[in-house]
């Protein structure tokens, strides 16, 4: 594939333009904000950089899209894709940074943040114990990139770490993983529940009624995508307790709406999609190294499967 | 050493009660709270196990006594000892129960917990970057089973763990281990600093302006002894900023009287001494080995050195 134009659209644009440029000087770049995109940069361009792809444009004489997140949802879903294109996403530290946040989720559930904090505002001296994460079980649906850093970081402290997948085939790190369809026994057993599922046909609406109600009484992250969550059914099973609390990074609509009950529930935290920020160097860096790939006719570790989402 | 009589004085004395008279029926024992202490029990009993020795009694004609809790100033700080009497203290879960509130307070930092709960409250979406906690760098005071537990735990995430100990004997875990007169130079570089140390004359206020000062807006974390920490040191490098914020779990007085400032400060975080409660479980499991050991006249690897008090 020959690559020479390089079209780049972002809000980082200039700090992504400052660590790139001088390191791909045989390309032409144009690198800009996504509001001052027009079609004529579109058909100049061999490659997209971007985070989505801004409708009303014809991306067809593109040959390569790189997208600056790793989720690829808004490139695929509920959209047709021209086989033709080369999809490729940014796979850096995501999985290390979202493990960590996942862990420290857990950790403060486990070493009991919340009561200490009450208790110190009440100048408090009550003494409770808090529980050993290795004698904890915990869920991860999904065992791509992401989740095999969840598994390993959590089993690395001891917990048993148990898989969902769409294979159920085996992987390092987890204790056992199942398929979709056969899962459903083992989730009372569970203390945590963890989704990093990309956002597919298959996963749309994937967490239910059906399955909130097998929880018994667990914390539920949700860091994959907010429309693989019904609102409903989770409101339900957290009033209901069996979802004890909910970590929610993402949602069906970011920003989440002022409006939204979840912003208020005092079972739910909400973070605003930081789980796996790419930083401005690890999103450059994971460009130039498939930019190289590509240029050397190597195999794209990164490349999107477009009929399957992922 | 041939032990028979055995008085177990503990809040917790019918739990413990339940858990060992049935592993040690070839002994003697008498099992009862505090108050209900006599001279006449501790002169029938050839080995005490307490928290504490209560004073006005006369203990030297017990052979062994065995703490129930990791740390033995009670004991020894400031008091004189018998040297004949053997002393030994629990070690089970400890050093992962005090290193997983560590990781615990060290990624609540990391993941910014604090702002965005702040935001939450105000329905407020904005974006922040967590930390990575392997680009940290954290210095635990104390290399025996507590520091070197704290040191695999956070090395196995990729943390730069360096150690001060009187020796500065190097251990596992740690990248490097200084003396406590050669680690001053390094302060300033590190992100968080643990303290694990034994309360003993050389520990005694052992952080004061002097070390404080050369911190660089570090996290401080205390679950070594509160008598360690110079309050008034403490406080002005929280309002310097040179400790950014502490999160303290044990106290020169404890329960913390309401009259100390630690209580409101904004940049304190106190809990009631709870990084490693004994289980009655794993106290009853480490005083029953240590019985076995003793009257298999094997090494003691709990035993204090009551010399050096600890």
């Amino acid at each position: 594939m020959n690559i020479k134009n390089i079209l780049l659209v972002s809000p980082m644009y200039r700090e992504l333009q400052g660590l790139i440029e001088k390191e791909a000087s045989h390309k032409i770049f144009r690198f800009m904000p996504e509001e001052e995109l027009s079609q004529k940069d579109v058909s100049w361009a061999d490659a997209l950089v971007s985070f989505n792809l801004k409708a009303d444009y014809d991306y067809n004489t593109v040959k390569w899209v790189h997208s600056l997140g790793a989720g690829v949802d808004r490139f695929l879903h509920k959209k047709d894709w021209n086989q033709g294109i080369v999809l490729t996403r940014t796979i850096c530290s995501f999985g290390q940074r979202i493990a960590e946040y996942c862990l420290s989720y857990v950790l403060k559930d486990l070493q009991l943040h919340d009561r200490f904090q009450a208790q110190q505002q009440q100048k408090n001296w009550v003494q409770s114990t808090p529980k050993l994460i290795g004698e904890q079980k915990v869920l991860v649906y999904g065992t791509g990139e992401i989740g095999q850093r969840i598994a390993k970081v959590f089993s690395g402290l001891g917990v048993d770490v148990y898989g969902v997948s769409l294979s159920g085939k085996e992987k390092a790190g987890y204790k056992k993983v199942m398929t979709v369809d056969s899962h459903f026994s083992v989730l009372n057993e569970m203390n945590y529940l963890i989704n990093t599922l990309p956002l597919t046909e298959r996963t749309e609406k994937l967490f239910d009624g059906a399955i909130f109600n097998q929880f018994s009484s667990a914390g539920f992250i949700n860091v994959g995508r907010g429309a693989s969550v019904d609102e409903a059914s989770l409101l339900q099973a957290l009033n209901e307790n069996t979802v004890r609390f909910a970590v929610l990074d993402v949602f069906e609509q970011e920003p989440l709406p002022d409006s939204n009950p979840l912003w208020n529930h005092p079972k739910v935290q909400i973070t605003p999609h930081i789980s796996a920020v790419t930083t401005p160097r690890e999103g450059a860096a994971c460009f130039l190294e498939t930019l190289k790939n590509i240029d050397e006719n190597r195999p794209l570790t990164n490349r999107v499967d477009t009929k399957k989402g992922y």
